[in-house]
C-alpha cells in the first residue's frame, strides 16, 4: 500500500512538471509567434506553427496521467480537484499554443506586404498576455488564489489596448482602402492576445476554485472582452 | 456494495442528461441570437446574454458531478474515460454558450444602424454551425466515432462560407468606407460561428477518443479554421 501511495505521489509530481513544461511551451511561442511579426521573420513563424505538434502531445500526456492516477486509487478530495483542474488547465494552454500559431499565421502573411504601421499596441499587448500566462501558472503550481486574482485583474489592461488598436487600425481603414487588408489582420492578432489573455485568467478562475472550492468564473468578474467594432 | 453500484450509475446517467441539457441550451442561444441578428430584436439578444447564467451553471454542474462520481469509488476504464471525456466536453459547450452572447452583442450594435445588407451567408453558417453542436451530442451520447467523424467532415463546409462571407464584406468595404465598422461587426459574427463549429469539432474529436482510445484531434485532420484576412 505504501509502495502505491509513493507511486500515486511521483505521478502527482509528474503531472504538475508536464503542465508546467506546457505552459512554457505555449509561452515561448507567444514570445517567438510576436517576434516573428515584428521582425517579419516567416521562417520563425512557419516554426512556431510546426512546434505545435509538440505542445498538443503534452495535453495528451497530461490527459493520460490523469487517467492513470484515477485509475490507480480513489483520489483524496483535495488531489481530486487537482486532478480535474489539470485536464481543464491542459486545453486552456494547448489553445494558447494554437493562437501564437494563428498570429504566425497572420505574421507570414503580412511579411509579403508592405509594413502599414509601426507595431506598438500589439507588442505590449503580446508581453502582457504572455506575463499573465506564465503569472497564472505560478499561481496554480503555488495554489495562491491571491496571485490568481491579481492576474484576472490585468485582464482589463489586455482589453483596453485591444480597444485602442481596434480604433486607431480602423482609422488607418478609413483614410486608405488599401490598407484594409493588413488592418484586419491586425485586428486579427489583436484579438488573437486578447483571447489569450482570456485563457490565462479561465487558469486562475480554476486555481481560486481550486484553493477555496468555490467557482468565480461565473460570478461576473470575468468579461470576455470580445466584443469592440 | 450493491446500492454504492446503483449510485454510481445513477449519477453517471445524470451526468450524461446533465451535459445533454447543456448542449440543448448552447444550441437554443445560437438559434436565439441568430434570430435577434436577422430581425433585428435586441430585446431577444439581451436575453440571450442573460441566459448565459443558466449554461454556467449546468458547466459547473457537470464538474460536480464529476468530482462525486470519482470521490464515490474508483471508476472501471471506461467509465473513467467518459468522466473525462465529460469534464471537456462541458467547457466547449459553455464556450458555445458565450460565442452565442457574443453574437448577441454584434446584433444589438447592428440593429443601431441601418442594414448593410441582406444576411445570406451568415443565418446559412448558423444552421451548419448549430447542427453540428447536435449532431456531436449525438455522437458522444451513443458512442458513435463514425457519427462523429462525418461531423468533422462538416466543419469545411462552415469554413468555405465564412471566406465567401469575408471576400464578400471586404469588398462592401473597400467600396465604401461607411460601411467598415458593419463590415467589421458581421466578420466577427462569422468568426463566432467558426468556432462554433471549431467547438463541435473539438466534441467529436473527443468522442472518437471515447470510443477508439486514440487521439485524432493531433494528427492534422483539423484545421483551426482561423484565418483569413
Amino acid at each position: 500500500l505504501e509502495k502505491l501511495e509513493r507511486h500515486f505521489e511521483k505521478e502527482l509530481e509528474r503531472l504538475k512538471e508536464t503542465l508546467l513544461r506546457l505552459g512554457s511551451r505555449a509561452e515561448l511561442s507567444i514570445e517567438e509567434a510576436l517576434r516573428a511579426l515584428t521582425q517579419r521573420d516567416t521562417d520563425l513563424a512557419r516554426r512556431v506553427i510546426e512546434n505545435d505538434e509538440e505542445i498538443d502531445q503534452l495535453e495528451l500526456e497530461v490527459d493520460q496521467i490523469c487517467t492513470d492516477l484515477m485509475a490507480l486509487r480513489q483520489p483524496l478530495a483535495r488531489d481530486l480537484r487537482f486532478i480535474i483542474m489539470a485536464l481543464k488547465i491542459a486545453p486552456e494552454l494547448e489553445r494558447i499554443g494554437d493562437l501564437a500559431g494563428n498570429i504566425s499565421e497572420r505574421a507570414i502573411e503580412l511579411a509579403a506586404e508592405p509594413q502599414l504601421k509601426p507595431l506598438i499596441d500589439i507588442p505590449r499587448m503580446a508581453g502582457l498576455a504572455r506575463e499573465m500566462v506564465r503569472l497564472s501558472l505560478d499561481a496554480f503550481v503555488r495554489h495562491d488564489a491571491e496571485a490568481a486574482r491579481a492576474v484576472i485583474k490585468r485582464d482589463d489592461q489586455v482589453d483596453a489596448l485591444m480597444e485602442q488598436l481596434f480604433r486607431e487600425l480602423l482609422s488607418y481603414m478609413l483614410d486608405d482602402p488599401h490598407a484594409i487588408g493588413r488592418g484586419l489582420r491586425l485586428m486579427m492578432v489583436g484579438k488573437y492576445l486578447e483571447r489569450i489573455g482570456d485563457g490565462a485568467t479561465n487558469i486562475c478562475e480554476m486555481v481560486v476554485y481550486l484553493v477555496e472550492g468555490r467557482m468565480i468564473r461565473h460570478g461576473g468578474i470575468h468579461q470576455s472582452g470580445e466584443g469592440r467594432a
